[in-house]
């Protein structure tokens, strides 16, 4: 083959050798997001940098690397050896640079898109492959060990309880639970449809307690309507004043410019020491991975978690997380970003219309970036006759409507040993209203939207025949 | 196309739908391995059972199983919305019937291929995405959650100790103080070349803090030579006489029948609440997921270990240990672990001959089924210009052998704030020798252990040379 | 698992086998396009059927469609046997019942295809792993067997002569002197910018050699400006006056509605024996594949190629389109050819205003739906320094600006044992004009064209530099 | 990272990238084959060196490689641009550096693996991406081009007589008819069992048609038996004598190397112009492939060939041979031929012994080293009520036994034109044995062998129930 042509070739070649070199200098996310051959011809690079793919390797160890299955070898890129040491997840492996490379490219580029998300400020993040409510255990027993540190001069201390703003998901409770600690539960306010912290309520609990006794507040920043993201500037000032950590559950808050805001001055005005936060949701990458962040100006726990996880850990989280970045590119992920926020004004705005056509109201949670409700008051023991109002909900599952929750009062539900009333709707006090949430998170689309209207109707009018009406 | 050639083409179709409805029905291994295109039939039908993946779905909620990144989608067959509940991470979620039957499946056949290994008796098993370190944390935290409950009548407890018999690997250490609690860490004793359980000082140590106080003696099954795996029939008998729950650490035992058979006998003869094993190292998949079992007489760990997990979690680890078995199927198993029985012989027998030409001997450590221990004696020391005798280990690394550890006494290290005089060589006492490891793991072949030999030599050479001898 | 999560997650398959399903009874484009899960089931479920992939399988034969390399059984799904028997390449293959369903589905798609393209009254099709030059020398055999056979009483002709309008490309002119048999160049004719068919030298051709020495006429629908379509029309007219067989190449003019208006004129008001088209540069898959269709109501020509193929082929051009296909569904379909009707009007725009900056000018060639021709005469020879205007393509080239041609008069050459004077602007007496050509094709978007203006605009600038102007 | 590993790791890298460097400088089989990841870097870099996979490039043409669907884009590594130019389909095309150079590297590796399966001599070697048959009439087509050129001084010839040795596949005899060419069929003798080439009446034939007729002798060595290869040496003999051009029809050949032997024979001490082979049968790749090679001492139709096909062609079947070829490397083509040779007489031995239980016999044909045919003649007309004896072949494929042909005297068929008297046995006279026939072709193993044994006991003793025996 002749030359002129080989060289024009290798300089298409060139090309994407260029985009891997400036990735590897700048460490951020490149402009333009790259197409799928350069993203697997890094990867694939990287992976021959392990050592279980070195073609002379010879492997004496109890663990070298080996797939006995060539589907799942090719699924994860021959990439086997996990990533991190028993000492700290996030050093280097030395049987796999490329691994090690891959991850801490990954958590570099998940800084990089929470900043351009809004999160002006943030520090060190890390990237666990551990769901959002594992990872928030992890982080309080990295708390638990670095305050049992005590630190110069101090006698120790354990301090056992964590102050936790209500929010009626099982798994934030859980996670406090899990890692052998007492959660006191901060109960909500009620603030026209919304529902609030209670910063009266937050701040008595913490002179009750004293700092010695409490671990962290932990807030949630993401949450179903009617229920507002917690006042984390309001508990920022609070913790900074009483010398107690403040972990903000932020699982699927990334991708709401308005709640990434709120955190910049959150750590801005007062303490903020972690936020944890969900890659699925935040990324639309499978279920399974996390980020820990802390701000600039407080860095210390997320090295502390780093240091507290036992032993390797999988690199899957990461590379679906880097996959999905420099598909994206920076602006690929503004504008992913972008879209979800023009989705919410429009399915608050059809549902509205909706609403109006069945005697319904929208909520007002102008507070909640994400979430919406609808109330369900006219299907809500309209007879004797009539189907619970949680049918509905199922009525829209047979229909492939998946995701919205129809919240009725009066179940009482206990959780990691604390019992709630009116569990769901975050509240103690019955909520005046019966209703299903509906959320525009990332990757909704407006034809989402005028689906999910068509259904609502078609439900609607057939409930309500089931009820003997109309 | 003519009915007759399409009704054969439909059997051949059949043939395989019948390999799947057969494996659902009986939940256990296949006898023979599935070949590719059956076992990614399977899962690629699975994830069309998953609601993220319905072609009408209309998704209006937080998480909804999008995935940005084609090649991530790929990768992991469209499967995206992971496992479990905020309830329990083994719970069927119903947004993903598909994942929930891959991951009751993988549970199910799980448990099938540690029988098969010889872990007769062998009760509940959970696949965790976690690796064994962060299982054994999440196992701890159960225990300690299921301890506090007291149960009937009985105050409730809130134990702080591990018993633990020392091995110096850090992961195990930091599993328990990741969890928040205190290990008293019992020495190991030495008898021939061997480091062995110190059985007295360990029951000392039950004596000495009280069943109010010890959550659990902590054994580990799988180590370097010259440890031998602890006498966890001993330490059984004895947990069962206090009334203390015994959880092992069989991080890669499972490959090894003897070990096998000493798990078996420590349940059948006294006390085992959790088997905590690595998937990658006993079954040749990326690092990243464990098992924990329980032994059928006391079954209850497996439950609240699912029951304590926060949140849901990826299903990655589960595909990857699926589609291993499926294409081993039991007689592949069966294979693989026969393969490594007779490696480990060929092993002994070649680095006996190669220490004879080198004036080093083979440890004699009979106990442990999977390492072996090299005396480097000679290179030890042997004069002022010499290097350090680790400068042997990089020497092997360069050559692409990876896997060994050389030992030397002296070193002194905290692990999770505790001091270890000559750690690494898992005795507090100077071991008499300096020595190398190797292991016949899971994988290993004859020609390995040939090529291990070959570059032996040399850097033999090589490196008295350095040393101004030979 | 329960049953009414797996019931839902049935559902969920049941509704893409559903989507097979209506495709086999149909054998029609779907109208929406499938995703490519649906996609992978469907064919592999046919790989399935072929009996190299059936688990009992033991071949003893010269040809089992074993494949011996993973990588390459993955990328063709298993497929291995190829279609068609020795007798007749469209043929069902008894060892392999799926892949002969999926090539005769692909040619039922073709056909459905180019109904939609405007193909009107379109009978079969066949679809050859075949580039369009190799199809045409086997549409030509196969006539000239079908003319041997004489038929009912009448003597066996040899015709040897193909009257064919010129057009220079030389694939089509080596389509003839390949299949053995004798081209008579009929030259164009100069109409304004225009070069057209010329009739009446095209009917002497015809009344000089006579019937019995005319195998057939070719003519050419798609190709370069300032050359317009072949007078399809008139040609077919004269062909059914004269009996004589009309063979049309159409290489990439399904893509232009206006040509397949033509050609639906051509078979209804005279004769056309078969028209050939490339599956690349129509459907946008890899370069290899060819459709060879007859119109309704002279069908014979289609089973006479599928005849006279000797032995099996390839599967592979098949399964790109019927993939490519059924990715885009009708609608897709519709869209792309949508697309590009409307690039065009934009190109020739673009250029327009390009041409007026630089003082040169768009020929005008509204009979040539997809190529267009700009003039260089200000480049050409403008000094004894300048470089030859040729130059200007590869300044382009480097620019990464392909598929442009830059032509000028003077070049003479032997293609086929045939001489050309003015090689590359399809006329002997020399065109007026240098110039070159570029194309609104399939796939072209209006940002192509953007760049194309914005590099053309540099390269005149340099070239002109070059020259000692500007 | 630190930069130690990451320098461990580029070594790991760079030790790939050395495999492709010398694998281009050489243009010969690496020793040991390639692994999968080494494998796809290679075909991917080539990828990116075509001009559809620049970053930049901007498609003007009317054929620029675009791919529509991601599917087929995927499974061909994004390689569009096929390969060769319109004047010959060897030729370097401008617009694919990267997929020049793999089919470059391609026919330099199959010459390669020519070579060491035996066929030493050979000179210039062409893969095409048409099947045997059709590469077959291309070549002749190639020839009748070639001798029409006469030559310096010479008046043209036009030869259109094939002179060809009988064998019952439709295939070849199509071959030469689609060509519109004219065979002369030449009848086999029988020697023994065995059916051999009769050199007189091949003799006579080409005397009575003289030089100027015969357009070649058409001879083939691999079939079923008890036909034998035909005896090439002493035709290449007669060709040489007679000025006449000798191809040889080699579909499945390469695997035997008695076979290759007779070749390198053959072209040693007479003529033969060129031998066209399969590149499934021989290489275990999809239907679709074949090599055209040429003896080095006359080398000249190989380049007619390449320089006859008209246009470009797919680049698939290139690409699957590379891939099999690096798979395998020399070592491992070695092995496979190897293992071949071992199955053949390990096939006669187990069918010897089947037929002494049945009463039959395997037929005496020590010159075919692929195929053997075991008589039936118990099973063939035993009573009035009994099946035809072709049902046996149902009856074994039914079983999924695929690949045997049962064979009985009485068939007349016409194919190409020319009937044929017992069609199938390749004899006008009756042969005197109803006999079944099965090969030991590539890929066979002993485990085949024995599972063919065991189906054909049990369709032995039912088809004799059936006949009312036993």
């Amino acid at each position: 083959v002749s030359l002129s042509y080989i060289r024009q070739g290798e300089q298409g070649l060139a090309r994407r050798q260029r985009l891997v070199k400036s990735l590897l200098s700048s460490r951020r996310l490149p402009e333009a997001g790259w197409d799928e051959a350069t993203i697997e011809m890094f990867i694939r690079d990287c992976s021959a940098m392990d050592s279980n793919n070195f073609l002379d390797n010879v492997g004496v160890g109890e663990r070298e690397g080996r797939l006995a299955c060539p589907l799942v070898a090719r699924r994860h890129y021959g990439l086997a050896h996990g990533i991190g040491r028993s000492g700290d997840v996030a050093a280097e492996q030395p049987k796999a640079a490329g691994s090690s490379l891959l991850a801490a490219l990954t958590a570099a580029l998940a800084g990089d898109a929470l900043r351009i998300a809004g999160m002006t400020g943030v520090g060190p993040v890390t990237v666990l492959p551990l769901a959002t409510g594992m990872s928030l255990t992890l982080t309080l027993l990295a708390l638990r060990v670095a305050e049992a540190d005590g630190g110069a001069g101090l006698p120790a201390a354990d301090p056992d309880v964590v102050v936790w703003s209500r929010v009626d998901q099982k798994t934030c409770l859980k996670a406090v639970t899990a890692a052998g600690l007492t959660p006191h539960v901060v109960q909500l306010r009620r603030q026209g449809d919304q529902l609030v912290t209670d910063m009266e309520a937050l701040a008595a609990a913490l002179q009750h307690y004293g700092r010695r006794r409490v671990l962290a507040v932990v807030t949630t920043t993401s949450c179903f309507a009617p229920r507002a993201p917690d006042d984390v500037v309001g508990v920022a000032r609070l913790c900074a004043g009483a010398g107690v950590p403040h972990v903000v559950n932020n699982a699927y808050g990334v991708q709401a410019r308005d709640t990434c805001r709120l955190l910049t001055s959150a750590w801005n005005k007062g303490r903020v020491d972690a936020v944890v936060q969900s890659t699925d949701k935040n990324f639309m990458v499978p279920v399974g991975g996390s980020l820990v962040a802390a701000p600039a100006g407080r860095p210390g726990l997320v090295a502390a978690v780093n240091g507290t996880y036992p032993g390797r850990a999988a690199v899957a989280a990461h590379l679906d997380l880097l996959m999905t970045l420099l598909h994206w590119g920076a602006a690929g992920w503004r504008k992913v970003l972008h879209q979800r926020e023009e989705v919410l004004p429009y399915l608050r705005q059809q549902l509205t219309a909706l609403a109006a056509r069945h005697g319904e109201r929208l909520l007002d949670t102008p507070g909640n970036p994400i979430s919406t409700a609808l109330t369900l008051d006219t299907l809500a023991g309209t007879s004797a006759a009539a189907p619970d109002v949680t049918f509905f909900g199922s009525m829209l599952w047979q229909r492939c409507v998946s995701g919205t929750r129809v919240v009725a009062p009066g179940k009482t539900q206990s959780v990691g040993g604390v019992a709630f009333r009116n569990y769901g709707s975050h509240v103690e006090e019955p909520f005046p209203h019966t209703y299903m949430t509906a959320a525009a998170a990332l990757g909704t689309t407006r034809e989402d939207v005028d689906e999910l209207v068509v259904r609502l109707d078609k439900c609607f009018t057939e409930f309500k025949k089931k009820c003997g009406g109309v």
